[in-house]
């Protein structure tokens, strides 16, 4: 249904070396892990038991803040740079794990928690994916 | 494959008296368009023929940005305010819009600026449909 | 100390038509506006009455996302559109103004929102000014 | 001017073990780089010699998504996570080290890479120190 896929195969140059389709699968997993964690963080908020979440919020807004900086500089192959994509995708990788296994902690009594750290993990995968064929 | 749909619906109170699929299509039209916005730039940015359209750059990184925007806040219905969401939205299917318009003039020659004029064109739609739940 | 004003005097064509010096003004304001919100909202999220503040933090999140998008958008003359950035102006001054209310009410009890409250109402003031130029 | 540092102190737990003048100056020197970056960028492609300077529109883009990243999630010391945040930095240090040098190479001909570059050292700068105040 997403334009992901189409819009980096039509790009002049593309990312040279690289396997389109780990790219691919970064980026979409990326847009998708911000949007999970912005809608968890907003569900802990609602929550009765909001007092018990608010580091899961908290990892919440920073997963979503470097999900989306990830999945825009995957979207650039022309502002390309290895150093700066190891180190970002990387810090991405990083954030995905923390922010799941806290959401992981409260997915038996939260069900947003519970899809939230599946977003996560997939995102987490897909970037260390891409992470062994930038390296 | 995403999982917007089973975040949003997860969420303890939702959007009180909106149509629960016009909010999920909505966010997942914005984070699409936003996405096709930031590879358009980056590929027009790379076209030998950049000259012509720096416009398209311009419009495209305002696009991916307020897309990217009201994807966010139509994800927190605990932040949900009427008087914000309407102007945001409604900011949001203006450069919809506007970029989609300048995107269709450079279609025939570019297929990112054809892909990026559908994604834009999905995502006006899905917010005019939101506005008249809203208004 | 902050860079804007002089980006913003080095254009090779500015904004035609607005004066620079609210647009400026503008820019500085939604990106200090956009600090103080995402501080507010981590600070409200570690004080033991979160539960009382959860609509505060949900607002936080939209306002901050809304004046950093504002601000991003006035600083690129080349992608200037009348409609987009009145709306997207709009929607900036109605959530200051939202979350500003928000804020007021507890910054009795809670510096961080008495000092939030203060950057969105400046952020307001200087969207306001800048729709009545643009208008 | 800004709200930044008196938002910092006011926050109920602070960033334990970190100098909060190391923290508030990584914070503002990151929006004040993001703001140069977006700026940079729209002024480049309205330059004559837009063909030149793509390479420095795309990292323009990057340096001001990692930069607005970094300056949220050092906002936020409730979700402060060691491991990200030392990645997160590092990927800010590179990438306006990497934009840096690309402005620096048309500083002479266009005064916007000139000041952008300056506002890129000095986030690169705070960064730096943060990141051995950190580690």
């Amino acid at each position: 249904m997403g334009h992901a896929s189409a819009m980096l195969e039509t790009h002049p140059d593309g990312l040279a070396g690289v396997d389109q389709g780990l790219v691919t699968r970064c980026v979409e997993a990326c847009l998708d892990c911000a949007q999970a964690c912005t809608a968890c963080a907003d569900a802990c908020l609602a929550d009765d038991m909001v007092a018990d979440l608010v580091r899961c919020v908290a990892l919440n807004l920073n997963c979503a803040d470097i999900c989306d900086t990830t999945g825009r500089m995957m979207s650039r192959p022309t502002g390309f740079d290895a150093a700066v994509a190891l180190r970002t995708v990387q810090a991405c990788a990083t954030v995905c794990a923390t922010c799941a296994f806290e959401c992981e902690r409260h997915a038996s009594r939260h069900e947003h928690c519970r899809v939230c750290a599946e977003a996560c993990r997939r995102c987490q995968r897909a970037c260390e994916e891409l992470l062994a064929a930038l390296a």
